[in-house]
């Protein structure tokens, strides 16, 4: 085994969700690296201080520029609120480290393409970690080998409430000095990755952005209507507001030989309609995708039981392991954080609404 | 029992329906009155002769005008391809009968404008019969009791996937010239009452119309951005090549207390989620909206035993009769008709999609 | 069309859907008889009026002797309590009549024995009303042509809440004079019925039956292990004590070559998933039973317009009167009430439990 | 933190996971413990050392007699075959260590007795790692709370379809000589366990054991009807014929003031209706159990983000781990697992069925 010395800058939720990967990948995987936890990163001391205790982080500080520059890290993986996301990655870039980073990849189209620049000459990932999902993963293949056919739909949510709750104090998400954008940037940059990831380019876009709480500076809730290279049209939606809804990201695809439907509440299942089936018995399969034959099922436990939203991490990280051994290509890098960038951009140029009537 | 003296024009589905709904008004509601069935009007002889043996109406008639002149005749009911509404229920009228008329309204807003007209002088409705789906009249008193809150969300789709059948004859609702449009006036329509109903006006929007079948001149798919004046937003969506989807005619709306959901495919439930339960108590209610205290279940069956796509229109009809005997408004009428006109116009005015990127 | 007289006992909610069925059989099935609502029977003569009214028979009468011995009546139809079923039912073949019987067939198998015995010279019908659910029927259909293969396993359950309900009136259905049994009769025997239909004789049972209201003389709940003679193990359980459940009639049937699941409060689905697809392709397909394709789907609306708890009557009497004029067979019948009768009383001679184990 | 140095017997699917619980147990939980990964114990050499090499156990050891009497070692997790837990766990108890047994605990009552026995003078677990599912400690707690009130009605099932794959190797779990039981211990014991955790003590019972595969000594399918000391009846259901069903574990229960329905192939959810509701407002609320203010919630990951089976037996040792610091009690413990060893050897003892009757 290989070691690979990572130092993590981020000491929030996705600094946990990536520690555990760290952790958890060669359990599961059978990669040729061992990374080891050298050091993590931030703001706050004494949060770092319990951080590295509870996840094994050998050392911590809150200077991440000298740890870009230790001759002895590999890895830099950039877990920090967004607007520096652009700053840090390219540093490590320069500095030679193979570099991780949260997703959204930026703030702005002109920060991303400066990272993709960056990062030409070392290998780099994004984490839009959700393309793991075993569901998700299969979809993929059931349309690569054309069990959807042609694509007519393709319709996306991503709803959560916590924008609505009076009592959260207000934390990086919701300024945009921060995180440049509200759900534009958190959470539509998941619905844009998971689509340019199953049905390719989007051609156009009409957007509109809102913002219910007073005095906020980033949008509460995204809505768009798109058109894909591919012909097909889309509907996609984000929002903070929605009541009842804890991490509610759909999607559905309805093609000339199918459809599919998925819920990350629910990431162990996939809807799988075969319109080829008999006119009497299509129907929505509920397809527990935990074996046999599933992505990652052989990684994980036996058929039925399931797994949770860590896995997608741990398996993102397996993937990008193997590919660092054999040269092999990795997506979701960089370039397509770029992509999801532009599809934002454009959202954002197009929105503040085009009235088509007003009665 | 007052005698009221039907005639309708169609032959179709929606004879049909309507037809069932003049024999079933009085077995489950007490109204003043006695629907018979006195004369069909339609273009097909063969088919008038089978759907008067079959439904009890007295008479079949291929001259409409004749049959609308006709003294001992209180209703006409249109239930024609929708390019004859206008004409049709005009000419009832001004013969002071009462019209009921099929959705939508019209073609244009300003067919419906002169409908409206005609219609001043006679009790008029709008065959928008999904208000009466017992969930959707419930929702509507949740909303009332304020027990949603504030609105934030309004989310619709109407999902079909017959226009993708090529196997299918081209019906007149595929022609533009006797249809007026697609999806927009068939499934559309039927969002846009139900959302006017549920959470008042809508202030603007955005759309996009799409056609996929080669040749066809009216759209498969038409979807909708839109904020209401009431300050929640909305988004839409009809289409025809939802290929595994029958009449899955659905809405979603959060609020700040709560949020309901349904899917006309399974029109005795309502999810409800009541967002002032404890926070570890909060789920979407799975109600079976068949009593006891929910509408119209006193009329139908026990509680558990659910009722069917046809019980809309004979509440519908049961609750109009019950208006027209009390003097009482009754909803929807013409006036709803042309309201959800005027937005299907802003939409077809608005379509034609606004870029705001292009990759 | 030839008429057929009709009388009915009973005024209750088996009166009114009875009454629906002959008003609707034409409408949505082409059978060669008109069925004339001639005479309703009853105790109750405020009552009986109102049913008159509502539903169009011609006349009522407290003296259902009187009424089998009228030469102008074709049919009896008995839905009175149950321990009346024998004697009327007997009457009224004895008088040569048509008889049509509510379930259960009648208290004991005696009584079925006698019914049986007496109804031999004419045609007949137990108002086992499930087996023309659509979804049941294809089930039957999915079994005969093998879909589900060798039977391992059999489910059914059918929980009701309003035997908990205090505030309920004490109606004859708790009343052993009057009923015979608690949900033994009246649910336990829908389920036996229907597990008769779809898997064939049963071999065994051991049963137990519990009562939880104090001063009850009926089982408020029954309870069932079963062995089939096509070797496969079955599990029953009916309540009317299960908070929470209005109709919940399910069935889970898993064979060799796949499963169905199906519960009568959303009964226009099936569950079906077949075993026979690919590994990972398998799943529940949520089967919409309304066409194209399924039973009696033709006769009532368009694929997605859901059917509900009437229709069953109204596929059941046309099935019916289709046998009657062909001379076909018909089931249920008499012999197919009292095969159900069989198996409840097995279950209260069994019942009273068997301890395996105190602790 | 404490060292605390563990060695386990056993290297098939539960050694994997229970490796995993001692890696993560201190990434979500605060233990004052450190478990060591010491040495793994086995059969198969070369399973051991690709174990120990994956799971970073120390040492590995085909001798575990050897190992149990080693001194530096505190903790003994017994992970084997049934047949072999007892002589096991009594070796180490006796030894002085702390046993963690996998379920069932023994093969028998009189088995189950002396392991409890001998771990009278030693902290000890059983790994019916299921009570620490979420959502089945929140059903727990909604019962302590009186929210279902008197139980009315306790049902499940465990569902699986591995026993009908002939292409499956024939491991221990097949053989009677090793398993002591097929879905009796393997199956029901769960479902025992766990109704015993949220329903106390069962009274009587009466079972059903089925064998499908010709020449198989253990049961496929074994079914039970049981007398809850509560006044409750109950149902139960093992198999591994049900085609269709990967590792379905439901529960369902109806109270006087509630119902909750459970399914661990969707662990993260739990139905919970609440009869105290208005009556129209009353249907199973479909709570997503990862908090705000659910069991575990905290520790794991943020609402909406779902775990998976592993996290069961990491919240397992979790408890047990704070449990042997505080002294407090743990449950469930070896007189916990025979409890559950009473109940199936009744339901042994009482299968062969009790023929009710025979048609």
């Amino acid at each position: 085994m290989k070691k690979l010395n990572i130092a993590i800058i981020g000491q929030g939720s996705m600094g946990r969700a990536h520690s555990n990967a760290y952790h958890q990948v060669n359990h599961f995987f059978e990669t040729p690296y061992e990374p080891r936890l050298k050091v993590i990163c931030g703001r706050n001391r004494a949060g770092l201080e319990k951080m590295a205790a509870t996840w094994g982080w050998e050392e911590f500080s809150t200077d991440w520029r000298s740890v870009v520059e230790r001759k002895d890290i590999d890895v830099i993986d950039v877990a920090s609120p967004n607007y520096l996301h652009a700053e840090m990655s390219i540093a490590a870039a320069e500095a030679g480290k193979i570099v991780l980073c949260e997703k959204p990849l930026a703030i702005s189209v002109e920060q991303a393409v400066r990272m993709v620049e960056a990062a030409r000459r070392v290998r780099n990932l994004v984490w839009f970690n959700y393309r793991r999902v075993p569901a998700i993963a299969f979809t993929r293949r059931l349309i690569e080998e054309g069990r959807i056919g042609e694509v007519f739909h393709y319709r996306a949510t991503y709803l959560q409430e916590w924008g609505n709750d009076p009592t959260r104090p207000p934390g990086w998400k919701l300024q945009k000095s921060e995180a440049g954008s509200g759900v534009l940037g958190d959470l539509l940059s998941h619905l844009i990755d998971t689509a340019l990831y199953l049905n390719g380019p989007i051609a156009e876009v009409a957007g509109m952005m809102h913002t219910f709480a007073p005095g906020r500076d980033v949008d509460d809730a995204t809505l768009l209507l798109a058109r894909f290279a591919n012909g097909s049209v889309g509907s996609f939606e984000a929002t903070r507001y929605a009541v009842g809804c804890k991490n509610r990201k759909t999607f559905e695809i309805q093609g000339s030989k199918g459809m599919v439907r998925f819920d990350l509440e629910d990431l162990n299942r996939l809807d799988f309609l075969d319109a080829t089936d008999e006119r009497n018995e299509q129907g929505g399969r509920r397809l527990l995708v935990t074996g046999p034959d599933h992505p990652y099922a052989a990684n994980f436990w036996k058929p039925g039981h399931i797994i949770g939203y860590e896995h997608t991490f741990i398996a993102a990280l397996a993937d990008f392991l193997l590919a660092l051994e054999s040269g092999a290509p990795f997506h979701p890098n960089f370039e397509d954080g770029l992509a999801v960038q532009q599809v934002l951009a454009a959202v954002e140029r197009g929105a503040g609404f085009h009235p088509a009537g007003r009665f």
